[in-house]
């Protein structure tokens, strides 16, 4: 049995790897931490770039999400969490990559953390406004980009987990994503039927965001403040 | 035997994957564009997202840089392009998504194009200054994280002809890079006399920017305009 731990911050891109460790149904430790105002001192002997998601594998430290997914998926080979084909493997990596680099960093980046593009404060509503603007734009691709409840294949991948963490934070910034995205909220209303979902949104002491479903209207959650990446 | 295309712009991080496609001696067909000013509209069928690297195998388009490795790899699966143990191919995605996503994205994301954080020009100088600074936060950290001349265990991976991109740029933009980063210059330079990476530079008809060998002073190669990414 290996030791298993995850650093986590509720809400933040950590959940989706948090969702993952529950799919695989293996024993973790989970460590919250809040990073809204930047990480805490206790998590740079772990991770000296103080950022969450960090997984530590049997004392190996392991950073940056994709990598993480890819020790998870590891861990359960035949669960299949990239695709059951070479090219399943290749688009979940390239939905990663996608969403990891020009999503968050980028897009999500400008409006959370402005103070990674410019020394100068003054420019801050500039930089969040430009991100704003580039998150609608990369909703935008992923509801071009989605065919079908799942984002790569006919079953669930990594892709799909770490597409919910940025469709929580569109509810989040107010955008009426089941209106303007419906392939997206599809996904995620598939997605927040799973136990391994609603065992993390628990842990992570969180609300779905969650779209209503047809026919059977739930009370709309109250948005987190638009402060957290 | 599967037809394959590589879209690369000169210098641009799709000398990476063209490296990897030379170390496999695959036949492909490389298709070179320049991206510096802007992405030429013969690239938008391709690729929407008007970047480069895009891989297109048997008609399939993958577009992001460690999807593409992903599948270079899966056509050589004897070469170990992502390590030989499960952990190197954890590290080998760890080192990819830092270098994709915040050395490349933000980093030299806000030095050579600014306009993806703020619609305002007057602030370009600004951004393009705080990223140079994290340009080389970037270096310090990669420096600190090399342990020989390789990234990832005791042979070549993805994550070396990656590094060495960067390791180009900063020689285009005047670091003394032997100087300020020993050890990324010594992986350089043991990377340089491969003959897969010789093949890709000539191809793309750019300088190696490689350090001088010890006690064999090479004369300096002219550095390029800091312009392009």
């Amino acid at each position: 049995m290996s030791s298993i731990k995850l650093w986590y911050s509720p809400g933040a891109c950590s959940l989706a790897p948090h969702i993952l460790l529950k799919e695989i149904g293996v024993d973790f430790e989970a460590i919250g931490v809040e990073v809204r105002q930047g990480a805490p001192e206790e998590l740079r002997k772990v991770n000296p770039k103080m950022r969450v998601p960090v997984l530590v594998l049997d004392n190996e430290v392991i950073t940056e999400t994709p990598a993480i997914m890819t020790a998870i998926s590891q861990l359960a080979p035949e669960k299949h969490l990239f695709g059951k084909t070479n090219m399943e493997v290749i688009h979940s990596y390239e939905w990663l990559n996608w969403l990891s680099g020009t999503v968050h960093v980028q897009a999500f980046g400008g409006l959370f953390r402005p103070a990674r593009f410019s020394d100068d404060a003054g420019m801050y509503a500039a930089i969040q406004q430009k991100g704003w603007k580039t998150v609608q734009e990369c909703f935008d691709a992923v509801e071009a980009g989605l065919h079908s409840a799942h984002a790569v294949g006919a079953d669930l991948t990594v892709a799909d987990p770490y597409l919910y963490v940025f469709y929580r934070w569109g509810v989040s910034g107010g955008i009426d994503m089941p209106a303007r995205y419906p392939k997206y909220a599809a996904l995620v209303a598939k997605l927040v039927k799973r136990s391994a979902v609603q065992a993390a949104l628990k842990d992570e002491g969180i609300e779905s965001h969650a779209p209503e479903v047809s026919g059977v209207p739930v009370v709309r959650q109250h948005a987190r403040p638009l402060t957290a990446d």
